[in-house]
């Protein structure tokens, strides 16, 4: 197939909210792209930003009063229909399209329609979440290594894929865990690293809406957190870092929160409690 | 202190290599800032496309005809004074700053100078490196959870702060592991995963150079990709990518290659072996 008989799918990052976080590349992509089929995540103003002649499709939810979930299955079909027009598609997903967004699969149904695409990457909340809030994934002296995982599992699964034991290993070996979509699993996800003997004491950060003006931080350990969200009311989406590097942020925070006096940016955060 | 008597130093990501792949925020930034202190690794295009008029310091190494690397220390000093003057200063690391680039350690540094200081998070390599070559990291059917680790550790440790076992179980429950900076010790990482368990036959990918023109890619497995790698003379900068994950590349490489003929664009990878 040439490429005029069929267009381009671009499985595209968005980053973690802030359009600013967006990659130059995507950036480009969106302003010439035909059609841009978006989660119903993506920051308003990013959304807003696409020319108005652009065709937008919100893959989160089926038109209609219902506004049922899109499955995966009509977003692979809408992806290879609306390429095959041909038209250049770009399909925007939060954070990085291969870090639990399911980019992979789409790339694999592209493929197998005949469809070209290509991966861009973005920034992820995983990483940028925390970051923004003091807190480095990383640290010489404090985590040599960073796991990220989803808190929300496929709910057709009859169990975890997780081995929660070797996660709790590795953070207290010196690793950083970084755990996406876990609000709602917050009390069982702590409990399941807890029983798999690691220090209760173990210091956690909980990072919701990252980058957006309303963004929060809460903090405690293994064994407080799923306390310290409740009374703080944190609700998706929002990033959970379990590690020694989370103390680091106290050192930090203040020339963080100046900064943000200055420039009315979110580089901080508002501590709700701590 | 107020903002007209000191500075500010961003600590930037500079993403994995392609210009087009830094943020919109970090291109505004360099665009405004008046002293650009950026590591030798990043893109020379990237490098040129900064204003004649700014300030640039490669703190990759200290100026002079031996050229050693600059010492922790010294870029400490030299963006707390720069920062000091007052000026806008942009610390421009390769990939993510918090991500095994030392980005906790300058914040922590320049907090102690009571300088102002923001995280501008980047597109890791770790994650971006296999995503354009048909690789997502984490996967529904394939893959968890994804660890990220750095294969050359600091010298100055007597022994490996990486808990190799526990490593070798994440991959074994369905985790991916991308490994940065780790061409030289590829042999003994290897080694160290199969001693600890994990099964030989295990898909590994070897990315260099990512999103450059010249990127290439290998594939093979914990068993052979130390021989696959020296064969291609693959040299750093490389992230090498262990797990399941691996084997979709060849599901998707078509589309990707097609495209990249089509567009010019390093969106795939030559593949020297395989």
């Amino acid at each position: 197939m040439s490429d005029a008989e069929t267009g381009t799918v671009y499985l595209v990052g968005a980053g973690p909210g802030d359009p600013d976080l967006l990659t130059v590349r995507a950036r480009k992509l969106l302003d010439s792209a035909d059609v841009v089929a978006h989660d119903s995540l993506v920051h308003d103003d990013l959304i807003e930003s696409i020319p108005a002649s652009t065709r937008q499709v919100d893959v989160g939810k089926r038109p209609g009063p219902d506004g049922e979930r899109t499955t995966q299955e009509e977003i692979h079909d809408l992806l290879v229909e609306t390429a095959s027009e041909p038209a250049s598609v770009v399909r925007l997903k939060c954070g990085d399209p291969t870090v639990f967004a399911r980019g992979g699969e789409e790339a694999e149904a592209l493929d197998d329609a005949g469809v070209d695409c290509e991966i861009v990457p973005g920034v992820t909340s995983a990483i940028a979440a925390p970051g923004v809030a003091g807190i480095p994934v990383t640290h010489r002296e404090h985590a040599s290594a960073l796991t990220v995982v989803t808190g929300h599992e496929d709910p057709t699964k009859a169990e975890s894929a997780l081995d929660w034991g070797a996660l709790a290993d590795q953070v207290a070996a010196g690793g950083t865990l970084s755990i996406l979509m876990g609000v709602g699993k917050l009390p069982k996800n702590m409990a399941a690293l807890e029983t798999a003997g690691l220090d209760p004491e173990t210091p956690v950060a909980m990072i919701e809406r990252a980058t957006y003006d309303d963004e929060t931080v809460v903090t405690g350990t293994v064994a407080t957190i799923a306390e310290r969200a409740r009374e703080a009311d944190i609700s998706p989406p929002a990033v959970t870092l379990v590690g020694e590097v989370v103390e680091i942020r106290e050192a930090v925070d203040a020339c963080l929160r100046s900064l943000q006096r200055q420039t009315g940016r979110v580089s901080s955060a508002r501590l709700r409690s701590d």
